[in-house]
C-alpha cells in the first residue's frame, strides 16, 4: 500500500466529520437570503485548501457568489491541472419530504445524507483530500495543482463568462477536471464525451386589462390561457419532435459508430421507467432513450401559471397567464441563436388578439465535446479501470455545466469529468446522500489520476 | 309625495350608517377562518329584520352558511312574494390593489366603498328598507312577503338543492324577486329574461412519480405540461367554437324575434374593448358580442399551473400539472351531462403515455329562463319606467345565479331580477362600490314593486 493511500484510510473518520461540517452550510445560490451561507462556505474552502497545505488561497469576488482559488505549482515542466467543484447547492424545497433536515448532515447505512453531499460537496472535497494526501506524504505533487471552487453553478455560473477572462493567467491550465459529474453505476465507471447545452425563453400572454368574470365576458374575447396552449402545442408534434423552424438546422449529426458505441451501453426499458415512475418512454421518433437523453435537443416546459389554482372554482378569465420553455442543445447548436428561433416562432404564432411578449431567460450553456481519446479521458479509463476492474462506458450527459464550454473557449483548455456520484444519490431533490465507499474511493482516485496525468498531458 | 316616500327620504343617513355597520362584517364564504363572520352578519340580518317589524325571523341551519328568513304574511288573498338576496361577499384579495381598507366602508363622492357595497349588501338591505317603510308608514304591506337572505351564493350555493326542499312549506311563494342582479346603466334600466348555467371540470396530468431534472430525463418521455396544453388545445377551435362531442347537441337555436332583440341594444365595440381592456373582440363564429355572452355557451381555462413559476429558471419537469375548466351553459344544456361530455372528450384526447384524471368540480348551476312577458316581469317594467322615464331593455345574464333554477324546479316559482347595481362598480374586484343614489332608489323602487306585484301575480 503507497503510504498516500494507508494515510486516507487513517483519515476517513476525521475526513467524515470535516465534511458534515461543510455540508452544515446551507449555501442555496438561487436564494439571495442565503447569499451569506455561501460566503460562509466559500471562507470554509478557503481554510481548508490551506489546511492542505495550497498556497495562494484566495476567494475571489465576481460580482455574484465567489470563486475558491489556491494553488501548488512546484512541479516545473510538468502539466498544470485545474480541478474544478461548486460549493453551492440547490434549494431544499420541499422541506417536509425530507426524512432528517437537509442542512444536519448524518451518516446512516454507510452513506452521508444532507443537502449537496452528492452534488457537489462530497465529491470536490474528495478532490482536495486526494491532493492533501500526496502532499502530506510525498510532499509534493506529481502535477501542477490549481483550485477552482465557484459558488454559482446551481444558477448557470452567470458571472463566469465575464469574470474568466479577467483572471486568465491566475487560471491558465493544461487540463481541467471536474469533480462535478456522475459515475454510472457503483461498480460500473464511465467518462463523459459531452453535455447538451442550454437556452430559455419566458412566454407572457395578457387578455383583458385585469381578471374579469367568466360569466359576465366569457365567449367574447380570447381567454390568454387558451392562446397559451396553442402556442405550446405549435412548438412540438404529438410524437415529441421540435417544430421550430430552423431548429435543428445546426444539429450535428451522429455517426454510425457513435451510435453504435451509445448502443453497447446497457439498457433496461422497464428499469428506465421505473426509475422515474413513468408509463411510457417516448420523445423524438428514430432515436433510443440515450439518444434522446444525450445527443438530440429537446424543448420542455418547465412552469405554467395563470389565474386560479386553489380548491375549488373561481370563474375569472385571467388578465395573464406565463409559460417558461428551456432548450437542451446539442453541438452545433449556438444558445442566443435558438432562443431568437423560438421567439420568432412564438410571434409567429400568436394571435392578435392578444398581447404576447416572449423573451431569453438569462440561464444558458452552449453545447460541450471532449474528444473520447483526448489524453485526460486516457488516463481517467485508466484510472477508472484499475479501481473498478472495468472499462469505462463513454457516454454523454444530457445536462449542462456552463463551465466547461466558458473555460474550452477562454482557457483553451478541456474538462474532464472526474467524479463519484451515481444519479440515483437525489440530487436536487429530498434526501440527498452520498456513498461512503464512493468518497473514499474518489479520493484516492484522484491520488491516481494526478500521477497518470504527469505522463500523459502536454504542458503548453 | 306618499308617506313611503317622505319616510326613506328621512332616514337615508341612518341608512347609509346602519349600511357601513352591514359592510363592517368581513362575510368571506370562500374561506373557511370567515366562517363566524358570515354567521354574525346573518345575525346582524335577522335582528335588522325584527326591526323592521318583519315576523318569524330564524337563521336557518344549512349545513353550510346559514339562511336568514323572515315573513310578513297578512295579506290574505293576495300573492307571496319572497325577496332573495345574499349577505355573504367576495374575498378582497388583493389587498393592496384597494385605495380604501375594504371592510372599512367610506363615503366619497356619493358612493359608498367597501367590498359587498353593491354585490349584494347595499342591494338586498335596500329591498329591507323599502319593505320597512311600507309597514313604517301604512302599517301593512300590499303582498304577503318572505324573506331568504342566503350566506353562501359567492360560492354557489351548494347547500340549496338539499336544503330548499327541506322547507318547501316555508318558503312556498308565487314569486322570487332577486335583489342579486344588475341594471343596465345608471340612467338605462333593464329586466333579466335568463341567466346562463355553469359547469366545471379540473383535470389533473401526471407523468413521472416525481419532478425530474431536464437535462438528466428531457426528451425521454412525454412531459405533463406539454400534454396538458395540447389536451386543452383539443377543446376548442382557435376562433372560439367548442370542439367537444356533443356539446352543442341540446342548445336551444335563437329565434330571428329574440337576435333581434337583443340587437335593438346599443353596442359599441371600441368601448365594449376599452371596458376590459382588450385588443379584439373574438369568440363564436356567426354570432354578436351579446350573443356569445348571453345565449351561447362557453369553455374557459380559469386556471392552469405546474412546475416553476417563480424568477429566473429551474430545469424541472414537473411531475403533475394542472387545469380548471369551466363552461358557461345555455338551455337546455344540463350541467352533470355537459361535465360528462368534457371528461369523455379528455378521456379520448389523452396519451396513455402519461396519468390524466379529469373529474367534476362541484359548482354547478342549470341555465335559467324566465319568459320576458312574465307579469313579475311586466310589474318590474312599470316599476321601472316610472323611475327612469324609459322603457328597460331585455337583456340575458352571462353570469349564473344557482338558486334561480333551484327555485323553480323546488318551488315552482319564477325568480326576477330587481337589483340596482351597475356593472362598473367593481364586483369581485378592488374597490368595490355602490352608488347612493341607487341605494335610495331601490328602496324607492321595492315599494312601487310590491303594489304593482299586488294586481299583477295571482295566487295559487
Amino acid at each position: 500500500m503507497s503510504s498516500w493511500e494507508a494515510y486516507l484510510n487513517e483519515n476517513q473518520k476525521r475526513y467524515i466529520d470535516e465534511l458534515k461540517a461543510f455540508l452544515r452550510f446551507p449555501s442555496i445560490s438561487s436564494l439571495p437570503q442565503h447569499e451569506g451561507d455561501v460566503k460562509l462556505a466559500a471562507d470554509w474552502v478557503a481554510d481548508r485548501l490551506k489546511t492542505a497545505d495550497i498556497e495562494n488561497v484566495q476567494t475571489l469576488a465576481t460580482g455574484g457568489h465567489p470563486v475558491v482559488y489556491g494553488n501548488w505549482l512546484h512541479a516545473p515542466g510538468k502539466p498544470t491541472i485545474m480541478i474544478y467543484g461548486h460549493l453551492d447547492v440547490q434549494p431544499a424545497d420541499p422541506i417536509d419530504l425530507w426524512t432528517n433536515p437537509p442542512f444536519e448532515p448524518i451518516v446512516k447505512d454507510n452513506r452521508i445524507w444532507a443537502r449537496g453531499a452528492s452534488d457537489n460537496k462530497g465529491n470536490m472535497f474528495a478532490a482536495l483530500l486526494g491532493v492533501e494526501a500526496l502532499l502530506k506524504t510525498e510532499g509534493r505533487l506529481p502535477v501542477n495543482i490549481k483550485f477552482f471552487f465557484e459558488g454559482q453553478e446551481e444558477i448557470g455560473s452567470p458571472q463566469m463568462p465575464e469574470f474568466l477572462p479577467t483572471q486568465k493567467n491566475l487560471f491558465a491550465c493544461d487540463l481541467i477536471v471536474s469533480a462535478d459529474g456522475a459515475q454510472w453505476e457503483e461498480d460500473q465507471p464511465s467518462l463523459v464525451a459531452g453535455l447538451r447545452g442550454l437556452c430559455a425563453v419566458q412566454i407572457d400572454v395578457q387578455g383583458a386589462r385585469r381578471d374579469v368574470h367568466s360569466g359576465s365576458y366569457g365567449g367574447t374575447f380570447l381567454n390568454p390561457i387558451h392562446e397559451l396552449a396553442r402556442i405550446i402545442d405549435t412548438m412540438r408534434s404529438p410524437d415529441g419532435k421540435v417544430l421550430v423552424e430552423g431548429f435543428y438546422d445546426s444539429v450535428r449529426s451522429l455517426s454510425d459508430s457513435e451510435r453504435a458505441q451509445m448502443a453497447t451501453i446497457p439498457y433496461a426499458e422497464d428499469e428506465f421507467k421505473g426509475e422515474i415512475g413513468i408509463l411510457e418512454t417516448a420523445g423524438e421518433p428514430g432515436f433510443t432513450t440515450y439518444e434522446r437523453m444525450w445527443v438530440r435537443p429537446t424543448l420542455d416546459i418547465n412552469g405554467i401559471w395563470g389565474g386560479f389554482q386553489e380548491e375549488g372554482l373561481k370563474t375569472v378569465i385571467p388578465s395573464e397567464t406565463h409559460a417558461k420553455i428551456s432548450c437542451r442543445l446539442v453541438p452545433d447548436q449556438d444558445p442566443t441563436t435558438i432562443a431568437d428561433l423560438l421567439i420568432a416562432h412564438i410571434k409567429k404564432h400568436s394571435s392578435p388578439a392578444v398581447r404576447v411578449n416572449a423573451y431569453p431567460i438569462e440561464s444558458k450553456a452552449e453545447p460541450y465535446l471532449v474528444p473520447a481519446d483526448h489524453p485526460g479521458n486516457e488516463a481517467a479509463a485508466a484510472v477508472l479501470k484499475k479501481l473498478y476492474g472495468k472499462d469505462p462506458y463513454l457516454i454523454r450527459m444530457g445536462e449542462s455545466i456552463p463551465v466547461c464550454s466558458i473555460m474550452l473557449k477562454i482557457l483553451n483548455a478541456y474538462t474532464i469529468n472526474f467524479a463519484f456520484g451515481i444519479k440515483d444519490e437525489n440530487l436536487h431533490a429530498p434526501d440527498e446522500f452520498f456513498r461512503l465507499r464512493s468518497f473514499h474511493r474518489s479520493q484516492k482516485a484522484y491520488c491516481m489520476l494526478l500521477h497518470e496525468l504527469r505522463e500523459r498531458i502536454a504542458t503548453e
